[in-house]
């Protein structure tokens, strides 16, 4: 159902961002599953107000610090990630020289190499992830979801996650893993357990990320600078940031009597 | 893609609602959007904590009470009302004399047909606005979402719709009809127009206000206690309570900072 969105229409990112994953999951490269949990960061995305507020750029600051500050890190990408940022999961790899896995909840061949050649027309080297490359297995978590390549995810010791179901996040964290999440709601058990969560849509996220490295890289941290902004990091006092803030809003909201 | 939900997990109601959604999509009862829509709704259902709240057990008291007291209902039935809750559906239009009517957002006679099996499967009489027979227009609606039966919407006093388009609702009261509304956003232009916004998950709502119809119909109450029930209802106190219970609940999580 393609349809022309007004420059002035006042939630035309989040409509266009809408017909991406529409067309994500036309190319197959969503599950159905997938167009669900983008209604969920939809309805998150209006409370936060649709915008990469302060508490989030806090986490970009300590996943950047993080991210370079670290000998294996992954960025997990699936399939809603690949169908609205592709370029900017390549770049941020890139630089940060972190390898890229796909992991998927509803695993399949076709959906991994359709995400892969997405990745690989974004500029991607190396893909892990895919096929039998996913060879190893996440401890406890049944087959399919727990699928990983022992080259990646396997030996990570930082996994960047998206959109992540909670149930997996808790088991990466049980291996050991650091695991930065993106999620737009705070509430979520990815968002609960994950050391750093960018409570942010990855739309945002990803070309703020990508900002935040390159400063780091221009100002020539040191692994030292980079650990000192990791441990200053609080994730709990910032979900506890990120809650206060939509409470502030809803509250301005009822008040003013604005509609969703 | 069924998968196995563990009894213990957390979360399980949510996710076997979430899997009936997408069996109703791959049936094609539920266009894409549907699917969004859902997405959305499940964002609000964390913030009032999966549970029907002291407000919406109100509205349903209320909503029982409409029901029962009105010579004409009707029960406008969308592709997620029949992929969720197809059964309790039927057995409220019968305890309640209502008329059950297809009514959808993206009209299309497959989609009326699969609905309307369902619906039969499920013990339904008549269902109402399938094909030809949603002759009727809801006045100043484009075509396709103003399609309605003559011998249902269009003549109702009063309509219960679930998961409803804002635009629809306020055309439906133009119309002079009583709208009772099912929809998990407070703020949603449906919640705010309807005469009784019920602020709670579509398949909670279902089961509790058959049983509040049942104890109605078994004290014998007469049509004088149902308008009084009716008259003492205030919707807009309801929806206020329904946000300040969203606003305490926000506020005790993010003091905890984390609440797993």
């Amino acid at each position: 159902m393609p349809h022309e969105i007004p420059e002035s229409h006042p939630r035309r990112i989040s409509l266009l961002t809408r017909d991406k994953l529409i067309a994500g999951f036309n190319n197959k490269l969503i599950a159905t599953a997938g167009l669900i949990a983008h209604g969920r960061g939809e309805a998150f995305d209006y409370l936060i107000g649709e915008v990469t507020t302060k508490p989030a750029k806090r986490s970009i600051d300590a996943a950047a610090a993080l991210l370079l500050s670290t000998e294996n890190a992954v960025i997990s990408v699936n399939g809603n990630v690949a169908a609205l940022t592709p370029e900017d999961v390549v770049v941020l790899a890139r630089l940060t020289a972190a390898a890229l896995e796909i992991n998927l909840f509803y695993r399949s061949l076709p959906r991994e190499l359709a995400i892969q050649k997405v990745l690989k027309a974004a500029g991607a080297g190396q893909v892990m992830g895919v096929g039998k490359a996913a060879g190893a297995l996440i401890p406890h978590l049944e087959s399919e979801r727990g699928k990983v390549d022992p080259r990646g995810i396997k030996k990570a010791d930082v996994v960047l996650v998206a959109l992540e179901d909670g149930d997996r996040t808790e088991h990466l964290i049980n291996m050991g893993k650091k695991v930065i999440a993106i999620d737009l709601n705070p509430f979520s058990r990815t968002a609960q357990y994950a050391q750093i969560s960018i409570v942010d849509n990855v739309v945002r996220v990803m070309p703020a990320l990508i900002e935040r490295v390159r400063s780091y890289l221009a100002k020539k941290f040191t692994q030292q600078d980079l650990e000192k902004i990791v441990k200053a990091y609080n994730n709990k006092t910032i979900l506890g940031n990120s809650i206060s803030l939509i409470n502030r809003r809803l509250t301005e909201l009822a008040q003013k009597g604005v509609f969703l």
